[in-house]
């Protein structure tokens, strides 16, 4: 899984029937490393995504996105085309020192 | 989900059988990001990609596209060889400040 | 699904069993792009792959290629080890302007 | 599989039902070569992912990772949305000279 | 598939019930192109990964690696967590003028 912020969200009136009543989220992917002392350090990277999101993360909060066909395998419905969704939001306290 | 701008199409006569009706679009990534006072800006990215498109989107709308085994969910036939499918036209307001 | 240039084949002697029969090229992938005056334009991007070909294209054709899972829908037997297909050949006029 | 290094772990109160009780910890990819003599070198490469772990890799252990729907063969739940599995331990003298 | 060169092997003994008795070989990506000549050329690029080998590949051979879950098509058993495997040796012959 790759970590993201949340930085908005998109919406789509026409979009695949299956799609409807999913909200969509736009994410900013996030690397996280450790200074020497273990300090914790987000930085941005790569470009943003679009995922959905079940579990209700709000803006700037940092998620985990599951990629390809692992995203749908939260959803109540196997068989629809998403490929990205947020399955967790990470706990404030990882990125304290 | 990647974001993409449709920018054309291309054509192929000489394809699997089972592509045979399908229409097949260019589409060029793009990044939303926000500005300090929030506006949404959008930069393309990467390499143009081949979609799958039966929303019908047009040239210039940008698209919500899903890759990989998630391509294939939308599809009457889930056993095509398509990896990417547009599955929403993102609404317009979502660009505006 | 992204377009690449056919540029040669490679031949293995010694492979998975279920692979033999088929034929693999070497493929670039390209880019297409459009100038202001709609000119279609194709840039070599990235490294090359190794496709499966039963559609029987030739050297210097544009193709489609589908990438994991999705490569192995259409072929007799899903259950070979294959991650990238041939899926059609682009007409030539796709990039004329 | 890519081979990372144990950098961190990550906690999520809120997450998707069926990823409770698994551990995530943090890895940092790293690429191994060989120098002329045949020494082997680890160096960073790219940016950190989550993996779930259930061998009980620890900090600074180098292990591998499976991507994708093969991240989620090695769990007692197939279903669940998992897209980054610690595999195995890589043991120490692999990295001696 | 991509090409990549055999340049090592690692070992792990804390791992993954269902991948005891595979063999694992460090195989880093390498490119084939095409020189105006004809003359084929490869060159190495991005960072190792680790392959799954029943083929018996040696070290300096060039290889075809299956990615993502059609790396677990050529296996016994389809549900071991493999993200690549090794799926052909190519021959010497078609890296030569």
């Amino acid at each position: 899984m790759i970590l993201a912020r949340v930085i908005g969200n998109v919406w789509s009136t026409r979009k695949e029937e299956s799609l409807r009543g999913l909200k969509f989220l736009v994410v900013q992917p996030v690397t996280l490393s450790y200074q020497e002392d273990g300090t914790p350090q987000l930085r941005e990277f790569g470009n943003s995504l679009i995922a959905a999101d079940q579990i209700g993360a709000g803006e700037d909060e940092i998620v985990m996105i599951a990629s390809g066909s692992s995203a749908r395998q939260g959803l109540a419905n196997n068989n629809i085309p998403i490929d990205a969704t947020i399955v967790g939001i990470i706990d404030k306290e990882t990125f304290e020192a």
